[in-house]
């Protein structure tokens, strides 16, 4: 008799278990269950129906040749039985039996497996706000909440709206609702910056000012301590400190939850997040039960440390090494390294390993680059400027996290990518330095800016580059009389000066060999120039001429000027 | 006395050794030589100056920040003498001396050094085709020549071009002269493909097929055997076989030659190319001379073997490398795995690794997968398709090479480079199949394409997906009446059935577990689907019902259409 799967979970990870092992094994019994009637979704498209950029809520369940994946799909064209609308409520692992409730017939049954697979999911978190269970407060769920929103939404009923919570989701949501909508949106975080889990300062603070000039309005380290309204009205306004926000709509993407609860309740194990332990073939504690997607705590490769990750990306992966073992083939997932991006409004931002605070936390000694640089040759036409933060163990030279942003996302993405699948494997600031990435002029630099980033990190750790953070920079410029040395040319210092006056020095560079004598040798000189490579170059001179006190400003006037707007570009 | 390097060469990695020594020592003493007066320009360029993406010519050896590279920019900005218009004419390795020519005064003189480092580079190769030399038959070998040939278009001196070699200059030059100027223009290849050193018979495909779209005759596996002309008029015509081909431009792309005649002279060993031999010091085989860039051969980290590869970016990370190490900081260049990429019109294309063909010449048995997918989530607005070929070697599935293209170029890049890193540590299909890179509708689908790709490789090394290579299959299909199943809906398949009758037939995949016993089990099927996945997956099943002659086209109608225009979707 062939064995008989169970499948708790049809959207991402449990229909790719199903459709492989039924390619592998044309007998065996397989059996998907899902709370919802709707199922085999991208819910990361989400925000993307919402702000319009997909009209049509049948795209999330539809193949790229536009069948609807509904059960009839997977039973005709994947051999495949789903059945909706059924809870799984307990396991009986002694009898390797699940008990089910049907929730449109309220009825109980029994199934038996040989191998079952928890596919279970997460769910957004409702944090214990007052008034989070007003009308119009949404999380972003699934496509009944999604179809919700968006009716509300085009139907003209929504002026104001906050998020709580500036993850990906939340991000994304604002961007929905302002761009095509033009829903007076504002972010609510409890963290002092955005994406506090994927990104560290710097690059967060780019992401922060980009969401302001698109219209956004972000507040950072306050709470929502109350929603306001009544059963009738839905939400009319938020409590955030001292002030009231008035609003029609809130979204909540404050994380999500493992569905896990009926998993942990048959003893299975699960981590701090609440979360199932697995293996590394994916195995639960029980050798019959195998688990994956967002249910699980995976590894993180770089930290050694575990975390969860909702990513259908991980989920897709994780469902073929399961189908793989369910059948016999061992096959192993060993962990992520968080690889994570995401597009706001005019920007892509891409990431993977840990932030230089993620890096500290983990026991490691972070050093970081900021370097901003043109993506494509500098002379080529479209070519626009990217940043990238490399993150380096001091001692190990290894190489702990990359984040990175620019307007040509792809571009961006491309960055992170070359790096992310090497962080397992322990890839050093050398190996960064001569990374191997292609290049012709409507692409890259000659001296692509992935390759500059792990030298100036180098020349970092080697001593002969001394900088300082952009952001502690704009700090110490904003509360002491520091003195800033500018080697642009005079037309590009010209506005600094105006407004700082005799802070602001200017010597271009191709001058300081002969006027550097000009300059103090008793106090502190921060240097800045376009990227960071002139006042580098200018600061080791200096420093061959005497000079102690000099510190290089990180990424120079364009990570100035999209940092904070008192310094932007006019 | 400090120690005086002498660098032969002040493009791209001559100056890159010697502004990276000033830094790390502002004592020692650098004395750049270089036959031209124009120095550190981008070559890589030239063709984007001809074909307008690029104004002026002065950008090609400017500054980001639109400084001259000039040799007073070196001496006041980078404290280093570069003297133009010298020419090397000996090494005296005893002595440790180099005889040098200046053009200008036509003098010799002798200068010594401590370390030599030779960045010679390359120069075109110029056939010997009768009338090679005429006027208006040019190479693109540095900026006098680009700033000749654009002068001349740009006056409407130019209708019909020819360019000979169909490697990535032959192509980006066919472009520029189309795109902008409407020339007239037809590349001539003697091998039968174009781009033959980087991409395989696949790719190359659908290269030609964008070439031929966009206006560029390509004329494969045929040679000029005379240029037409007097030294009055300039060319007029060539000769291709018995075709006389009438045009007022010839541009010779046919490969570079290392410059490397005084140095091999002095007794330094070189390659089979005539490029120096380097160890991965990239010292020469005299312990005080180091060599890069264009004028070395590098060990192909996947072959094993040396090769040239003429690019700015290999220069550039050698020349660092090459400073460290007269420094006294070893440094090692270990190799390159041969990534490149090109945009050809609308169309990115990116490699690296080997082609089938290198493969096999290179002892491995290669097995590959061509996957059409798009690029991002299939419901964002802005997805296009784009086509990977994974090639790994059967028994061990090390992955050899990766081949990309697409519209959207940076996307396209971002695929070959996440790969491209690994080439060189022995990735496996495996590793492709779990890669982590990043994820998010507007970059990728939940499972990338790249991902997909290793996941093909693997069911075709595991003997599940039976495919027929897309060429093969369009021979086959031209010469035999052979009978293809088309599993896509009634509407897409109708053209074909319309055209080739019952070689053609269509049930649909949601009809197959239905309706297969309506197919023929005594003779072959050829499977086709919208991109692959649902061929296989019928392929599967077929299988499955004692089906043992079906063959999955590998890449569906995706890859066809864009393969062979009498394919071509209307």
């Amino acid at each position: 008799m062939s064995k008989h799967i169970i499948i708790i979970g049809a959207v991402a990870l449990g229909p790719k278990v199903a459709c492989r092992l039924r390619r592998l094994d044309p007998d065996i019994n397989i059996t998907v269950i899902d709370r919802d009637n709707l199922i085999s979704y991208g819910g990361c498209g989400i925000p993307y129906y919402i702000g319009g950029d997909i009209t049509d809520i049948e795209a999330l369940f539809s193949t790229t040749s536009h069948a609807i994946r509904d059960p009839e799909f997977f039973r005709t064209c994947k051999g495949i039985k789903i059945i909706p609308r059924v809870e799984a409520l307990t396991i009986n692992r002694t009898d390797k039996s699940i008990l089910v409730r049907h929730l449109e017939q309220d009825t109980e049954e029994t199934l038996t497996y040989d191998k079952l697979v928890i596919a279970s999911g997460a769910t957004p978190v409702r944090p214990p706000i007052p008034g989070a269970d007003l009308p119009r407060v949404f999380t972003v769920s699934n496509l009944h909440s999604a179809k919700h929103i968006k009716d509300m939404i085009s139907t003209g009923g929504v002026g104001k709206a906050v998020v709580i919570g500036a993850g990906a989701i939340g991000i994304e949501m604002a961007e929905a609702l302002t761009d095509l909508w033009g829903v007076e949106t504002t972010i609510v975080e409890m963290a002092d910056q955005v994406l506090p889990q994927a990104l560290g300062k710097n690059i967060a603070r780019i992401v922060e000012n980009q969401l302001e000039e698109s219209g956004v309005k972000v507040i950072l380290s306050q709470q929502v301590t109350q929603i306001q309204g009544t059963s009738e009205t839905g939400v009319t306004a938020v409590q955030i400190g001292e002030t009231t926000m008035d609003c029609d709509l809130v979204v909540l993407s404050a994380g999500v939850r493992p569905n896990t609860k009926f998993a942990s309740d048959s003893g299975l194990a699960v981590g701090r997040s609440g979360a199932l332990l697995v293996d590394r073939n994916l195995k639960t504690t029980d050798p019959d039960i195998y688990a994956g997607g967002d249910c699980i705590e995976m590894r993180n490769l770089v930290s050694g440390g575990n975390m969860t990750m909702p990513l259908g990306s991980l989920a897709n992966r994780q469902g073929r090494i399961i189908a793989n073992n369910i059948h016999g083939r061992a096959a192993q997932f060993k962990g992520t390294v968080g690889t994570f991006c995401i597009k706001v409004f005019e920007l892509g931002a891409a990431t993977a390993g840990l932030t230089v605070a993620q890096a500290k936390t983990a026991g490691f000694d972070p050093v970081h680059a900021l370097v901003a640089q043109f993506d494509r040759a500098h002379f080529y036409p479209d070519s626009k400027f990217m940043f990238i933060q490399l993150i380096a163990d001091r001692s190990t030279r290894k190489i702990l996290g990359v984040e990175a942003i620019g307007e040509q996302a792809d571009a961006v993405k491309a960055r992170v990518d070359a790096i992310a699948p090497l962080l397992g494997a322990g890839l050093d600031v050398d190996d960064v330095c001569v990374l191997e990435t292609g290049y012709a002029p409507p692409f890259a630099s000659a001296m692509d800016v992935i390759n500059n980033a792990g030298n100036v990190l180098d020349n970092i750790l080697e001593g002969r580059n001394t900088p300082i953070d952009m952001l502690d920079f704009i700090t110490l410029f904003k509360k002491e009389a520091i003195q800033v040395l500018d080697l642009r040319e005079p037309s590009e210092a010209a506005p600094f000066i105006e407004k700082y006056g005799n802070r602001w020095l200017n010597i271009p560079q191709a001058e300081l060999r002969q006027r550097f004598e000009e300059l103090p040798r008793d106090q502190n000189l921060y240097l800045i120039c376009g990227t960071g490579a002139r006042s580098y170059e200018s600061q080791v001179f200096l420093n061959q001429q005497g000079f102690k006190q000099v510190k290089n400003i990180q990424g120079g006037s364009a990570v100035l000027s999209v940092t904070d707007p008192d310094f932007a570009l006019t």
